[in-house]
């Protein structure tokens, strides 16, 4: 949709973390795009990409464990790493498998997942990463409503690659659609992106998450979740289950 | 204090609402610095300058109208105006007058006075602006403790003046001391800081802020506000007033 064919004036907001969510999320009628870069988005995308049918995101161990005990096939992850006795955490690489196939699968995360389960209110709720950058972009401007873009931080501080995210996004939409005056965290974000995006990788050099996966030997993820459209799928909630735009 | 003469290596850490302060304020023995540059901490270092003997910040009008009966110059500001019946407002150019010399004030703001009220269990709480900025940095590189920068932002939003000032500060006391990997919302506001502190006027053209203050005619105040050094008093909090540092 283009800026002549959008008569609308809408809003973009980048919220810094879940805990400033209820000051931003005003109007229940919006896009709320869940980011969790490194590394639950990025991982959900990828599951989406190898071809699961649906993925049920859970806030809390013990429910992922009743789903483990159910047969599901589950992921747990705390603090960067795999909960023990759980079948993957949440690098995406784990999804290069075909085993995943036409699962419906469960995933609980530090961030990410808790994320989700707040944004739940709104009409419209979808996962964003870099790796379903361009797909996101294309959804969001689809929707034609104000859109939220909800950066899951670390244990509710802010991070600079959720940030960034959601600066590359805030740019890309408000140059095609008619957004009313952006707002300070809008501004800020996108000024950050415009600063970082010829070096993602080099400027998130001296991130706390980026420092804490590489010590945890997780650079290829790092790496990969960095990398631009390497998915055309835009995860959507449904209930209380994430599904394929595509279906 | 040099870098060669602290051995301790300290924390620097941004906070951009008061909403995320409890997520930041582990350490009590910190020094936390109250921002809120339009206007209250800039209204705040200004009465100092003109020699205010203290200055006591509540957080409501009904505790401001309670000081006001028995006798006290009250200042009362709402969204950016001066409430009815009440002396003055947070504007820094109020005190340009000798009839505050001396005097023990009363101020409640919209954003800056509910951030002094939080940040109370700290084990030290300071006052900062672009108007008392070198000074600022040279206490707190005294003080030897970790140091939080506490964003009043707008009614718990994010706002782009705050981050600068944060930004700032961060930088100086960063080069200047050992400070241990910075956090990413320090590392943030110093990369806005660098890209701002050019033209920090026209870098908040955008602003909400300063649009908002821009429809009140406040101009003045705004370059005012963002004059580096017109005050070389650090306000301090002591019990429940804040006086000169120099006293």
């Amino acid at each position: 949709m283009s800026e002549i064919s959008s008569g609308n004036v809408r809003k973009v907001e980048v919220v810094f973390s879940p805990v400033l969510f209820p000051v931003y999320f005003q109007n229940h009628d919006c896009t709320v795009v869940v980011i969790d870069i490194f590394r639950a988005t990025s991982a959900i995308c990828a599951a989406f990409e190898s071809g699961i049918d649906s993925l049920v995101p859970v806030a809390t161990l013990e429910e992922a464990i009743a789903f483990k005990k159910e047969g599901f096939l589950v992921g747990a992850e705390r603090n960067a790493e795999v909960v023990e006795g759980f079948d993957f955490g949440n690098s995406p690489l784990t999804f290069r498998d075909t085993k995943y196939k036409d699962k419906s699968i469960v995933l609980t995360t530090t961030n990410g997942t808790r994320a989700v389960e707040m944004a739940k209110p709104a009409s419209r709720v979808v996962i964003g990463a870099f790796t379903n950058f361009t797909a996101l972009c294309d959804y969001i401007e689809q929707e034609d409503k104000d859109v939220i873009l909800l950066c899951a931080g670390w244990k509710d501080r802010f991070n600079l690659e959720d940030t960034l995210f959601a600066g590359a996004v805030a740019q890309k939409i408000s140059r095609n659609l008619r957004f009313s005056n952006l707002s300070d965290s809008t501004i800020a974000s996108i000024t950050m992106y415009d600063q970082a995006k010829g070096d993602l990788y080099g400027f998130l050099g001296e991130s706390s998450h980026r420092k804490r996966l590489s010590r945890l030997n997780m650079e290829e993820d790092i790496i990969y979740c960095l990398t631009l459209d390497q998915s055309d799928i835009v995860p959507v909630l449904e209930g209380d289950m994430i599904v394929s735009n595509k279906k």
